[in-house]
């Protein structure tokens, strides 16, 4: 055993990491039920099926080959990503809103939410509040003499939080969790299973899943993701317009979680903060090839940290990520940057398109399943994500419990997302499409509504 | 601009990461003498130049393409990496010393170096100190009754770091830079050019290379890398033993860092730390396919964590980065875990050996240039690098400038890595055979030394 101390920020994490926790649930179900193996359906993570399409996979494949040449070959590249791929990230992606050198490939949204962590810092205060003094005073007659000879301070220290940090509730775990891990929180409480210090803005039905963000608390760092995971919600150019208005009025750096902005259908609604006025002083978009392309298993993604957002030291944001991404990070792999360069090639982005299309046609599917047999259902739309309303007093780890049991569906709890999920029930529409059509049945089989919720 | 407060950890780094800085100036002086562009030759950055050999590419090649097959097509996988490889990394690079399950694939050394850093935390606290102390006390006839009417403390307050960090001094600059970041250390001394809060352990001509670590103070995290870069120098079996020992005796980790192991040919210098009976016990081993494979752009590397190594409250560090590996990692990418199985069939194996041997005949030419024409040179025979020590009182900068301006070849100065390194300059043998030829002939020409050094 090593003298070393524990981080102790890592005590403080409820469980292991969502998405592992599904799979330990589910290997539990196929080890006591082997025969159900061959049954079982995954709506679960959120994890591209269909193979990557002829004209991106042909920019992997060339990519790979040419580093036998010796022409071809290249060794470290910019760890900020190559010239041309940025470039055209903010031009196809971007059409002109932000510049090339805005623009960090990466490795993935997971990552890169870490490194932006990183730029925060935890840089925690302790303050000290005096719990006891005990002085001895030694009296001589005729003489006032004061010795102090003992002087004992018992302090209780008491940790003050420089930055906040705020979140939808429900959302994508990484970013309390990495929250958490950085030591901008304190311990969770056992009744309401919110960490102390952040901020929660609570995002369901009962307020069209977009926060009262005017009455919410200021703070630092705000989370938010559109389309959302795991509600399946799209904010509304009048949503952000409100969100970016506040952010600026109140100091608050926003970063933006746009992973799922090419699954939107709905006209008028943003597929980058960067449309909103205002932005650039305001917000850090995340963004991912994962699940345009399929390149969840690929790993690139991209981050837009634009030259105006600053500290309140004037200093700007970009430079200190700058600092971590040439620092801590070396690059997205030369061969996946130039499947990247392919998606965005004309050929590229209308197989995304199509790619799409059929993701979002099963979620019309599960979409349809869920609401014929009583269901109040969400999202779906604007996202592949299907958010479905459990019925009252129903806990959403015990409905994925039922659904894996009775029906062999792999669904997520969206109590996984944070306490303000729990009563839902995240459906992923990214199965191929026969599973999903099987899928639908079997929840219409066992998960029959009495009546509508 | 904001209301956010920078991460005050930021404005303790010295500048920018170190290899940016090299390509900063030599842009700087092409641009002011744009005639010499084709005449620049790099002995800078450890960067692989050579293609990726035909078994391995095939490997790589073979990832891609299957992607775009419904058989082949893989999501997210395991974000430790696939089962597959962690076997045969555990297999065919360790003998069987450790198992698959200590074994975690990643995207690279340099990110994984700041994935442990996380790990470790942050976790400073501040302690106090009274600077001052008034208090009234009034005092009644007869009565020693003593009130306390005004009790005013000024207080002091002064960080204490729970956790120290050590390392080589010259060193790869990523330990101490992520140190910084993490809020580990305090600023840097203007004069010793050290950062507080970071043990230094000497690595010069002076001691051969290896410090004298019983006589230095102990720290919670030892990183030491073997064979070093920059100096080249690889530690004997014994000196690793009396490493382990004392870091068991003093209960540090040892984050060893073997990313140069394969250039070994020295008999019997370990080329992992759990050669070392007792490692397990103590050691984080980090290691990459960068310079085995000409992976450098392809971005593939890996950790081992064995299951024995705790904190000092018995829980796994193991645990811990499994945790962060799986909150802000994703694994690495499909395409290149399938380059890395072929790094280890027996055919990878071969190439990998002939890709080193080219780069260690390098290194052999531009030791025996710098030694004819007078300078003492160190390293180059288990490592790619060749470490040169410059005439007493000439500093590491100035000489890089000086073979910058009158022989066009870029180098890296030892201060670079570190305060140790000054006086030292590394010259990288991954350069392409024609241009060491001609570095070693203009170095001959233009860095005549008047007498050895």
């Amino acid at each position: 055993m090593s003298g070393v101390t524990r981080n102790p920020n890592f005590a403080k994490l409820a469980g292991g990491y969502l998405f592992p926790e599904i799979g330990r649930r589910r290997n539990a179900y196929l080890a006591a039920n082997p025969d159900m193996a061959s049954r079982i359906i995954s709506l679960g993570i959120g994890d591209t099926t269909l193979p990557i399409p002829e004209h991106i996979l042909g920019g992997l494949v060339t990519s790979a080959s040419k580093l036998g040449t010796k022409e071809g070959y290249s060794g470290y590249g910019a760890e900020q990503g190559m010239g041309s791929l940025r470039a055209k990230i903010a031009d196809k992606l971007y059409g002109g809103l932000i510049k090339d050198s805005e623009v960090f490939v990466s490795d993935g949204a997971k990552c890169d939410i870490m490194r932006i962590q990183q730029v925060f810092g935890s840089d925690v205060t302790t303050a000290v509040q005096v719990s006891e003094v005990n002085i001895r005073i030694k009296y001589y007659t005729h003489t006032l003499a004061i010795l102090f000879t003992s002087l004992q301070l018992n302090l209780l220290s008491l940790t003050n939080f420089v930055k906040t940090i705020s979140c939808q509730d429900p959302s994508y775990p990484v970013y309390v969790d990495t929250s958490v891990m950085m030591g901008q929180t304190g311990n969770i409480n056992p009744d309401t299973k919110q960490y102390e210090n952040i901020v929660y803005m609570p995002c369901t039905a009962e307020n069209d899943f977009f926060p009262d963000i005017e009455n919410i608390p200021r703070a630092d760092i705000v989370y938010f993701c559109s389309p959302n995971n795991p509600t399946g919600a799209a904010a509304t150019k009048e949503q952000l317009e409100l969100l970016v208005k506040v952010c600026k009025e109140r100091g608050s750096i926003l970063v933006f979680d746009a992973a799922y902005a090419p699954f939107i259908r709905s006209p008028g609604v943003p597929k980058s903060i960067f449309e909103i006025e205002g932005a650039r002083e305001v917000a850090i978009e995340c963004n991912s090839f994962s699940k345009y392309a399929g390149f969840t298993g690929v790993r690139l993604g991209w981050v837009v940290v634009p030259d105006e957002l600053s500290f309140a030291d004037g200093s700007k944001v970009r430079d200190d990520f700058n600092r971590v991404m040439t620092t801590a990070f070396n690059g997205a792999s030369n061969i996946v940057q130039g499947g990247g360069l392919a998606c965005l090639d004309d050929e590229g982005l209308a197989e995304i398109d199509n790619l799409i299309d059929y993701y979002m046609e099963n979620a019309k599917l599960l979409k349809d399943a869920m609401t014929s047999i009583g269901y109040s259902v969400y999202g779906g739309t604007d996202a592949p994500y299907v958010f479905v309303k459990l019925p009252d007093g129903k806990g959403s780890w015990d409905a994925f419990t039922e659904i894996l049991e009775k029906a062999q569906v792999v669904t997520i709890p969206g109590a996984g997302f944070g306490p303000g999920g729990d009563g839902y029930l995240r459906l992923s529409a990214f199965a191929p499409r026969d599973t999903v059509i099987e899928a639908c049945d079997r929840l219409k089989k066992t998960m029959v509504l009495p009546v509508a919720v």
